[in-house]
């Protein structure tokens, strides 16, 4: 039997070579992998040597050969393959252990693209799809995490199609994934992003119990390792649903820095919002809002969950808790609560988003465009409309309204008070639909509204939201503007002795 | 000047290739595409006779060789690669025309395993990515659509860098996208779409004006041909949360089969929807359930957009309008109206999803599920709960808002009489908050709900919805059922004397 082993990533290659040579294997290889299996007193014959063809441009022609791919690509159980190949002196290649060029490694590291050129592997990827296509007769292996159990199948002689079938598809996924990344890199450098293709390519991370909903498959896939790495289950199991309501949780939550923000969102929305003076008292404040909604909802919690915020959480059932991170005594004071859930991030402070796209699938494809970012200078900066000005305080409600109102589902409108959300009505299909909800919501919670902050993360297109909030109490409003109707809001924000400022800039969410 | 010609698709090869002739270039080919180039009296010869190698294995092994790659990969700034190539007996090949194996088309036509194995072109992405690689000095041509360009430029002496790394990305493209659909494949077949990797690569359908808001670029891209081929724009411009509107509109008009069927959707979702006899009295009733947020909405028509029907809508502002087809005379009937956009799928119904898989961005990755589905066997299998029992009229009303229901983002609460939906909450994070905006809503509208029928697209947690159904009149309730407080909300009806069906399938969708 004769292998062909070529490893960008030398981790565990020595082993593995090692095991082979001792079932009898022929080994070949090729330049760096060749050089570390002398030095580790592994007989290894060169490609070159074999094919009686030199490396030649500085590496970039080894393997494409004949005498490689034919080694590969010829079929076993078809006589004629198998006598062209004894004729042409082609020896059977029965294993082909490779990884790529870091082509990934490099792009984080460097903007020379002579450099990254020359990352792009060719010979690789060739061998890599050969083997793969003639599985039936090849192994073909692409990830060290497989070599002791392919080893282990070899000893045993337990290899099956199965077997094969399952390093095949992991041969064209790295194959598929290397290729998506080029092609990404290439678009997102010389077409903003927007080239004539966009792939989006996930590894697994877990599946799910289920989908959206229990009839459904559902599975979390991660770009990079991003999740794998950060997110981590202290209790639990991550259902489907978790993973998107918590994603809004943590992308509220951490767009204040390293405030201590806690949010409680229910079904991706938020229903509950503060910031005060340490997490517990946020915690507090933010149930407030509505704790109804809260039951069962996710937590959000921009630090550390403490023992003695998990005692004043256990009071409510929470479905699901995500914090920075986790002092062991506060999950041990929940170990008896069996249904809810404890992620944490492993950090300081809640990881928020790290992507410059985000898309959504639609029938036949989707829409890509740029990730939406929310700052404080769209606050700080923006322009006030009306007569009445808001003084610090208040603008600090404005800003924290501004910000949950362009990170929940259009049409929002948000209503913060000394640091804390009081009402929001989000998702509906009218704007002043979505005021009115939040302010019976409000009352029904006995909640006063007086002399609050109200954001639209869009303009309002009349002034009835504004009449709307004027009879609860609020006293400073913040919105994008640019409704032909402007001049209506800002007179009714003046009758009202209310401050209104325009950001011009809008948050849609859908 | 050196071409390797050896494609596929063969449309306009041949004129390509006289075009190369004509210019002087020598052209190297392989099988079916050299056939070709002679019977057309193009002077062309074959890559074995170029290599002195003999094409193998029929025909698995045939430009795997240093003299076809080291003609493409060496690099003609650096002199020891020319000295190298002359060494060998190496011409350089300045030009790669190849496309590849159809995969996509075999695996549409048949499950043979064997067949599609032999599909996956090896010679083809290995010749294609080191053109690439080399794309400083060789161009690569992977799109019949660049035949022309190109000999254009090569005519003109005007091929620069930029050409020259358009031809490359594409070419990255045209691989990547060939192994994500090779990938997907195989999980799809053996493990059943849930595999390591997960793929999603889109094709650009075009750019839009912006992304969700106008700060954000954002475009559209499909993974095969459904949008370019089915969704036409009559008048007007797609934006991107227009795609994103009329996918849900499209989404709820499809799943009622041929009926006449008129969804009016705002940012996403519905705020009215009718079958009635007729198109023209379907919008009627449609429109009648919330004209305030239908002002600028997404109406999609499952049928023929009429003139009569055009000028009945007229009197509303509608954003977009998406109908199976549409009449000359409907469209000429909205000229006067600039900001309405018209689109068609130019079928006789509209084209619901063709997707078993769906997925959502979330940070770092996105999950991935099988695509919820709802059919008519729910409604038809649902079982009665209460005392009393829906008539024939009141079932249809029963999977009419059934459907809705499940089509709408939740928490989501459907009304429906006579077929047509007289009042829906959703959106929101409490299932009582949505009964209660949506019973809000329909008073002000002046509806009557007496007598009507409320779907819920997952178990009703409390009597309290059901109670708030009663005051309105709600007579015919359906719910998945499996609350803890199944008993308390099934007392309610029957103290109501309302019938009270459980589907057992619950629909979120989030």
């Amino acid at each position: 039997m004769r292998a062909l082993i070529s490893v960008s990533d030398k981790n565990g290659v020595v082993e593995f070579a090692k095991g082979l040579e001792a079932l009898g294997w022929e080994i070949l290889s090729t330049g760096g992998t060749y050089k570390v299996l002398k030095e580790n007193g592994i007989k290894a014959l060169e490609v070159s040597e074999y094919t009686k063809s030199p490396e030649m441009f500085d590496g970039r022609v080894k393997t494409l050969h004949p005498k490689i791919h034919g080694g590969i690509l010829h079929r076993r159980d078809i006589k004629e393959h198998v006598e062209d190949a004894k004729k042409h002196d082609i020896g059977a290649i029965d294993l082909v252990c490779v990884n790529l060029y870091p082509f990934k490694a490099t792009i984080k590291r460097t903007d020379d693209f002579d450099e990254i050129i020359e990352n792009i592997d060719i010979g690789g990827p060739a061998m890599v799809r050969s083997a793969a296509k003639n599985h039936a007769s090849v192994l073909i292996l692409t990830d060290a995490k497989d070599y002791g159990l392919t080893l282990e199948k070899l000893q045993n002689n337990s290899v099956d199609l199965e077997f094969r079938r399952y390093l095949m598809i992991k041969a064209y996924e790295h194959t598929a994934s290397y290729d998506s990344m080029i092609a990404n890199y290439m678009n997102d450098r010389f077409n903003g992003g927007f080239g004539e293709s966009r792939f989006i390519a996930g590894k697994k991370v877990f599946d799910c119990r289920y989908g959206e909903n229990p009839h459904q498959k559902g599975a979390v896939y991660e770009y990079d390792d991003f999740i794998s790495k950060n997110f981590k289950v202290l209790k639990g199991e991550a259902s489907f649903n978790n993973m998107t309501d918590l994603n809004s949780a943590v992308a509220i939550a951490s767009a204040f820095g390293n405030a201590p923000a806690v949010v409680i969102c229910k079904h991706g929305n938020p229903c509950g919002f503060a910031i005060k003076e340490n997490l517990l008292e946020s915690y507090k404040a933010a149930l407030k809002c509505d704790p109804i909604s809260a039951f069962g909802g996710v937590v959000a919690i921009n630090g550390k969950l403490t023992k003695e915020l998990a005692l004043a959480m256990k009071e409510v059932f929470t479905e699901v808790i995500i914090a920075a991170s986790v002092e062991p005594e506060a999950l041990e004071a929940y170990s008896d609560k069996k249904r809810t859930k404890i992620f944490s991030h492993e950090s300081e402070f809640l990881l928020g988003s790290t992507e410059s796209f985000n898309y959504k699938a639609i029938d036949g494809g989707f829409v890509f465009q740029e990730r939406d970012k929310v700052s404080d200078d769209e606050v700080a900066n923006a322009k006030l409309m009306s007569k009445k000005s808001a003084n610090e305080a208040e603008l600090n409600d404005l800003k924290i309204a501004w910000k949950i109102a362009a990170l929940t589902k259009s049409n929002c409108v948000a209503y913060v008070k000394n640091g804390a959300l009081v009402a929001i009505g989000m998702g509906m299909t009218s704007r002043v639909d979505a005021a009115r909800a939040a302010v019976a919501k409000a009352n029904d919670m006995g909640l006063d509204l007086t002399g609050c902050a109200l954001a639209s993360e869009a303009f309002f297109p009349f002034r009835d939201s504004i009449d709307i909030a004027a009879k609860v109490g609020v006293k400073n409003v913040i919105q994008p503007g640019g409704s032909i109707r402007d001049d209506e809001v800002i007179a009714a924000c003046d009758e009202h002795g209310m401050s209104l400022y325009f950001t011009g800039i809008r948050h849609f969410w859908h």
